[in-house]
Formats: C-alpha cells, structure tokens, sequence
C-alpha cells in the first residue's frame, strides 16, 4: 500500500522524474528493484512518491543537495542511468526545493 | 497522448500535489476535466505531468509565486478544493522552486 510521504518542515529538496517508456522490459523491472532497495539505504533520504499511465512521474524527497549529488554517484543508480537509453523514449529529472507544504 | 512539459531555464516553480483516493467517483471525473480546462487559460502556468496507480502523483508548472497564488483563488479550483475531503482519503500539496534541470 503507498503512503504519502511524512516529509519535514519545509525547506528540504524533491527530485521530480517524468518518463515516457519504450515498448519491452529491456531489464527495466529488476533494476528497478533494485534501485528502489538502494534507495532506502541511501543517507538523507526521506522518502518516494510514483505511478505511471501514460506518463512517469515519480519524485523522490532529500535532507539536502549534497544528499542528492551522493544518490547521483550510487553505483547501482550509476548502472541504472546508463540503460535510460534502453528503457525511455523521453525523460526529465528536475532538482526542487520544497519551500511550503500546505497540506 | 502524454508529453513531457518543455519548461522554461531554471528558476521556475513546481506544485507537487500527491494524493490518495476515496472509494467512488463523487463528481470527481467532470471536475478533474473542468480544472484541466481552467488550467490551459490560467496565466503563468507553464504545463502539467500527472499519473495515477496506489498514489496519484501529478505536478504542475508555473513561471511564479504569484501565478501559484492566483491559481489557488481561482473560482473553479476553490471549488474543487472544496470537495477534496469527498475524493481524497489523504492529500499533501508541496510548493518547489525548481533549481536544476537535468535532462
């Protein structure tokens, strides 16, 4: 069951992800196992929030800049950002600062 | 189909609204279509990303604060805003200023 992402007091930083797909698995479902375990280890994470229809969106919330940077350089991340090619007809990766949280 | 919004050079700023459905549609589907009309016309708005499976994870685009600030008083969303409680066992809406663009 997905959750909402208890996040702290605003400021903290999101990286939002919007993907369209290529037809085919190309590996892309077991990477992103992979991937999502990796992230739950990784220092300064807060969370993770994604679905997909016809477009990806997915945004992943962070302590910090240099906590991102880190998450950048993960070599299971790194082996992930090498296939984007295989996996993705199109993709964007947006770095935020959350500045007000008004729910 | 789905695009991937062609957004302008950073600073620019995002609204991360990410929620959780109620059972039933309760008005639901004509108001997502009347808002997604409204929001074509609404000035500084610069485009929308959105999908839903568990969690519904959509995010839209604006050139300002003030344009955010004048979107949340528009008439139709005010009334959308009204019946959230009817649609959305839990909700959380983020305010970002986007800093980085990494595609």
């Amino acid at each position: 069951m997905s959750k909402i992402v208890q996040t702290p007091r605003p400021p903290y930083y999101a990286v939002i992800f919007t993907s369209l797909r290529k037809e085919g698995d190309h590996g892309y479902a077991e990477m992103s196992r992979r991937v999502l375990k990796e992230l739950q280890g990784q220092p300064g994470f807060l969370g993770y929030e994604g679905a997909r229809q016809d477009i990806g969106v997915t945004v992943s919330y962070w302590e910090s800049l240099a906590a991102i940077r880190a998450w950048k350089e993960n070599p299971v991340h790194r082996e992930a950002q090498q296939a984007y090619d295989d996996w993705y007809a199109d993709s964007r990766i947006r770095v935020c600062k959350v500045e007000r949280d008004d729910s």
